[in-house]
């Protein structure tokens, strides 16, 4: 049961200028479902990209990554679900290469110029064969509106599809950013992986493009954890179709160029945080927030000790205010000369802890109130330093194990 | 329901010369249950521990490292199940400094010479005043063999009381090494805690203890994970009274002091191998072997990446030969070179992947057969150096967030 999410509206998801989108149904694990996306992409248009840091990577990942470092522009993007091809070995790289060169044909352009991305079962092999065969529908499906299909069609165990889109105005023209996410756990063990997909119309030069994607990433999908899992095919791209007529934008720090990069950092927020809302299992939306850190890095490492203690989530699947599991997962997040005499702990507008404490006005009933919403800000504060960092979690709750135990039988 | 475990048959308890236990009601959480546990050592027992890294330390750990740190030749130790004595500042630091010094009165030494540890609710204040009214019964009750008692007297969740015993000889002297442990989670949130105490008579020099100490954690409490949540409490300590009339062992490298050093082990391991048979809602034990590390740090790097992470947990638990998510867990151990064409992994006698892929000869029902047993050893070869290392583990269960979720209410 997704926490506050729904399905994205057709209409609110606005074409982006350069990106055609067509889905079909390859059977790739099962039949009669459109598990087979294309994006075709206009001459010209440029496309970063951040994957996975898991050493395991799956073989279309290192494929893409290939592609992305070749001097070939991009033309298309080759998405299925159903199958990882990760943990595939040689033949796994045989195999997705396969389906570039086979859609690079059909297309007129060279392999290189395909990136290809798996979602779905590890340690199967791709069914390239059927993949190919799918190909020449997908591409007679390809149209301008088609991205709220294609967040259906990328889809593993997901309960809903994810979708955002915005439009900004720069040097008199509208620009357009749409994406799409799929996800459910950070990895989606069987179901691999998190993907993110981003496209926009704005004008960047291909050098820029990955200092925005990077950035992008920083502020959306590196900040989210369902169970700390980090999957073999997570990967984000943008592409940048550079057909919305404005002036070049040169930087991301001032002006147009900020417009731009708050606007894609807001879409793939919009992405990622839709990844936790439908969290296997998840019942509830949780920011965890650390403030008065030396560095960003140490809030990080603090917030997401937090974030993926088993302790803590199932807490707040039991909407216990048992806030000793979170104070403890301060400590042992491995901030060696961590004082914890200075700590500060909020549930919401509660302040429960002080100086490392019970906060003597704190009352259970009121952590009780909080730990019954369904979206809850933990913030702790280190008062050791001027940095701050936030990261999106969700709860541990029955459904998870059931989800993970039971989904392959 | 723990894994091959059986609660510790008193008569198979040893004592050991030098060390009396007693135990009482003191009404610490729950009315007419054993929580109170006093050891008394004899004049000239040395004690060496090793203790949690969590930064969040509850007081009585902060209290127990200064008084080892001290000159004072420790006489006797404290335990109290029902209140874990953390998160609770200076206020406990002082209800902590309280009860040592109602036992030290009562025995006739100094306060620095008592020991205390804690286990139970975190946050909640020490009712020091019930445990100082509890220690005379605690007194009157010492024998020296009482160390099945005191097993369940220092129980929070656990299922069953947990110890271990063995008798060696050296220098034609008997030595008895006996202890006991409580666990259930790594951390018991609430009922935090892991809690090991081991005696033996050896006569071993103090300074010799700390290593002895050290290396047997290293061996034993140090390889086991539940849910990777660190205690505010953990804590693994050692005495030796020095009665066994032995020559001074004055080395662990060879002969009797090679024997003491394995008998200490074995009994330690055992302890804390009991912990994971009776980890929360475990219905499996895992031993997670990595060969051909670098070094042993970077096996265990990738052992625990296996043994904390949600999905290989919860395949095990739904017997689910679903094994690239262990793939995945050794990619994101953090080995920045691992190259996964290197890679093996076994299950029991198993082979289900060669070179990083899925091995030709791997059929689906033998990965079955073998995820159906209680015990199960996964076997990662990483063929790139010398090294080895061994974790345990257990399955993560429907129980395990049942329990985590309703402990409290």
């Amino acid at each position: 049961m997704p926490v506050n999410l729904n399905a994205p509206d057709s209409a609110a998801l606005f074409a982006v200028p350069g990106v055609e989108i067509g889905c079909a149904m390859a059977g790739v694990r099962k039949a009669m479902r459109r598990d087979l996306t294309v994006f075709t992409l206009a001459q010209g248009s440029a496309v970063a990209g951040v994957f996975t840091s898991n050493r395991f990577c799956a073989a279309p990942v290192q494929l893409c990554r290939a592609h992305l470092g070749s001097d070939a522009a991009p033309r298309a993007i080759l998405i299925n679900t159903g199958n990882a091809n990760a943990g595939t070995g040689q033949d796994g790289l045989d195999r997705a290469r396969a389906t570039c060169e086979a859609l690079a044909a059909l297309l007129g352009c060279s392999p290189a110029q395909v990136l290809p991305f798996s979602t779905g079962v590890i340690m199967e092999s791709l069914p390239a064969d059927r993949i190919i065969a799918g190909l020449p529908a997908a591409l007679a499906d390809c149209a301008p509106n088609h991205w709220a299909q294609a967040a259906e069609a990328i889809m593993t165990t997901d309960t809903l599809p994810k979708a955002a889109s915005r439009q900004v105005q720069i040097g008199g023209r509208k620009v357009t950013i749409t994406g799409i996410s799929k996800g459910a756990g950070m990895i989606r063990p069987n179901m691999a992986t998190m993907l993110g997909f981003v496209a926009t119309d704005a004008v960047v030069a291909p050098a820029l493009l990955h200092a925005l994607v990077t950035h992008a990433a920083d502020e959306s999908f590196n900040r989210i954890t369902i169970d700390g899992d980090t999957s073999t095919n997570d990967s984000f791209v943008l592409v940048a179709t550079q057909q919305a007529g404005h002036a070049p934008i040169t930087q991301f720090d001032t002006g147009d160029g900020a417009l731009l990069r708050d606007a894609v950092v807001a879409v793939a927020r919009q992405l990622a945080q839709a990844i936790v809302r439908d969290g296997e299992g998840a019942t509830k939306f949780i920011t965890v927030r650390i403030d008065g850190g030396r560095d960003e890095a140490e809030c990080k490492q603090v917030a997401y000790a937090i974030a993926h203690s088993p302790l803590v989530k199932t807490a707040f699947f039991a909407s216990d205010p048992n806030l000793g599991r979170i104070l403890a997962a301060v400590g042992y997040a491995g901030i060696a000369d961590l004082d914890q005499t200075t700590i500060d702990l909020f549930l919401d507008d509660v302040h429960v802890a002080l100086h490392g404490g019970r906060h003597p006005g704190y009352r259970e009933e009121d952590g009780q109130r909080v730990m019954k919403q369904s979206e809850i800000t933990v913030r702790v504060d280190l008062h050791r330093g001027p940095a701050s960092s936030t990261v999106w979690t969700c709860d541990l709750s029955y459904d998870y194990v059931k989800i993970n135990a039971d989904y392959r039988s």
